[in-house]
């Protein structure tokens, strides 16, 4: 083949750009056996100048230039943020050029207007990196589920918080003492809010909200709850019940009483049986589960993060457009993948529900006098307000004569669950705030 | 969109087909909605006519007219076997129709052929359905890990083995027991040979290595063996020492000593460390474990048969397509993604290593007269060969005297393990055969 080669700019030398780098080092003669195509990389976008970086690939800060430079087939945008990142991911569509990008954030809140735009300029904006690190999900539920009907999925889709989770269960440690290491390790952020307020996980469940019900994005819709208030206590205690506590993110879609369709977007900690596969993701990897009509349920596991998983994904997304290039003719449409999996017609405004409305078990812990008429009070509270009781454990009296009492609830609306709390945390005996943590069991 | 449908004609309708028209009733929309295009049934291909089968529908048993009818789009073919199956793929392929398949003996055995006449002729023939059912491996190797250099890759791949070995481990059944079950449920086959000899295993595990590496279709290559000489005996003490017996598909590429290239395809019973998520896969779900460069270890878990989940893979397949001719334009390959992942021309003839070349780590028991000196002689003959030993379990002599001595071995050629088993066999306290089960840490 006398193809000229495919040419990239990686904007951002980070952890990720390095890691595009050093990938298409080390697989140069692998990837062309598949692609048939030579890629190589032209430009690189980097505030300083490095000088581990081949001669022949031109350096330089200013991003904007290098998107519309002519020598730039795809753009490789691995700076993250939603400032300049969603300036030259613009600027690079506005000029025909193929973006692939690992920005999660950017996408979750300026998707809808940043595909529209890649529709109209008739170039691909690829993400597989966004979203589960080295996990193929994005593809997995745009192309190869893409016959079934999506029910729900479940995914731990943020490594950091999933290490933080796994110490704390295997070594008892506290959530302060291990996010303190995680840092140090370099998995979370010198400011971790993004991985342990759940906000980094709510950015990449929206994405696979919208792929997996094509619905258009809505970031601000979801239920966020991070895993700062979680303790050793509480994760010992699921232990005990047979169940692992794990950050999930969920999508799902439900139909409600009135036979209106509705779809939760939520973030939370979750209790979920500890011999489920799910369960047993450990670290930092992550992990999604889709179910699905017909095909059942499928799990896709991997690393989320890290130089090596997310240059994977980056360049899996180069390779499809290279493939494409290489064979497809005049008149094509590059995206005959919807970069929402569903064409942009065809996404629907089913409403995501309120928290109010979202239905799911528990694991309530309160804290009572040692007193022998409390539980009777408590699951009296429950029964009136006709909430399910799947498990009860009474912990023997610590100093000061309080008792935890742990209850396990069926699924539940969550207005209700609230309201039977605050009738909880009124009686008397109950000596400080209902602990509450979401629970599911994963049934198919 | 005034679009024409898309039309397909389904030859068989077992399990899989009548899966793949109930399928199409119940998503039609839900797919619309992804591709813009109806897609719709012109043909069954069937022996005797149904009458569950919507009246637009024809039905008819010249599956050679069929394809070749001008009112189908894609053939999707869903008979099984190499008989049948091959012709009217041919005959498909010749008159220029996209063939989705289910068959794994087919292209196992015959798909270097049938994929380059597809090549010659411009159109795909897609096989997502025939390794691991609803688990979507084929486009996960071939696309989404396309930047990666794959090390090796494990995987469950025949559902009736692995429910088999559940049952004999959660239940401490017997082989016999637990296969007689499997047929009632209609899981195996009425003749199993195919799924406990590992034949099943060995066609799936063909494709996977073809797509990993990058080799033409080899299954005559493939080591073979089956589950049946399994004992709950060897299940038990695997389970003592941490593991479990699980029927893996291996397909791992080797450096020789002589700097020279090889791969190992093979296909046998394994113990693995029971607390991996591939040793947690039970009953009749698949999965498969790719070790890959920079990606690291990934996994991939489903139903691996079922009319839902083949029929959610062939689907899959079919939307593929729709989507592609949606939106190419003329002088377009269909093609893009190489039938074996790398281009024809890329594959390369890398050495199938043969059986005594294969390195694994070994489990064995050796059933001695109760003699205190018989372990000495055995662990001597291990170290004149250089045999590392990893763990020894003896266990309490039973009547007639006779102690099962249980021996875990590090990674070995096997030349050299059958000539360690033969010296061992040849001493007077061992009684019996020595009983092998291949071992595998599964280490990244």
């Amino acid at each position: 083949m006398n193809k000229q080669p495919i040419r990239l700019a990686v904007l951002g030398l980070g952890t990720v750009g390095t890691g595009v780098v050093r990938l298409l080092q080390a697989n140069f003669a692998e990837i062309k056996r598949r692609t048939g195509r030579n890629i190589v990389i032209t430009h690189v976008g980097t505030r300083r100048t490095r000088d581990d970086i081949d001669k022949h690939i031109k350096q330089s800060a200013d991003l904007l230039q290098i998107v519309v430079a002519d020598d730039v087939d795809i753009v490789v945008e691995v700076i993250g943020g939603t400032g300049v990142a969603k300036d030259v991911i613009i600027e690079a569509i506005k000029h025909g050029k193929h973006v692939v990008t690992a920005n999660k954030a950017l996408l979750a809140e300026h998707g809808n207007e940043i595909f529209a735009l890649a529709d109209a300029h008739q170039v691909k904006v690829a993400y597989e990196a966004s979203v589960a690190g080295g996990i193929p999900i994005i593809k997995i539920v745009r192309e190869a589920l893409s016959a079934n009907k999506i029910d729900w999925l479940a995914g731990i889709i943020n490594g950091t918080g999933n290490f933080i989770l796994t110490e704390m269960r295997e070594k008892g440690r506290s959530f302060a003492d291990v996010l303190a290491e995680a840092q140090a390790l370099g998995y979370a952020e010198s400011d971790p809010t993004f991985d342990v307020e759940g906000i980094d996980a709510a950015h990449k469940l929206t994405l696979l909200a919208s792929i997996a019900f094509g619905i258009p994005l809505q970031f601000d819709k979801v239920y966020c709850e991070g895993i700062t208030k979680i303790t050793t206590q509480d994760v010992k205690y699921a232990e005990e019940l047979g169940y692992r506590i794990k950050h999930l993110g969920f999508a799902v879609r439900r139909e409600l009483d009135n036979g209106e369709q509705g779809i939760e977007l939520r973030v939370h900690p979750t209790l979920i049986p500890a011999d489920e596969l799910l369960a047993n993701v450990n670290g930092v990897k992550n992990a999604v589960l889709v179910d699905a009509h017909p095909v059942g349920q499928t799990m896709y596991y991997g690393a989320g993060a890290g130089a090596g998983a997310t240059a994977s994904a980056v360049m899996a997304d180069v390779t499809d457009i290279v493939r494409m290039l290489n064979n497809i003719g005049e008149n094509s449409n590059p995206n005959f993948v919807p970069h929402l999996a569903f064409l942009p017609q065809h996404l629907d405004n089913t409403r995501i529900l309120s928290s109010d409305e979202i239905i799911s078990g528990y694991y309530l812990r309160v804290q009572v006098k040692d007193d022998v008429g409390v539980l009777a009070k408590i699951t009296h509270i429950l029964s009136l307000l006709g909430i399910g009781i799947d498990a009860i454990l009474q912990k023997p009296a610590h100093e000061l004569g309080e008792v935890p009492i742990i209850i396990m609830v069926d699924p539940v609306l969550e207005g209700k669950m609230n309201e039977a709390i605050a009738n909880i945390e009124a009686l008397d005996s109950v000596v400080d705030k209902v602990v509450r943590i979401r629970l599911d069991e994963l049934v198919e």
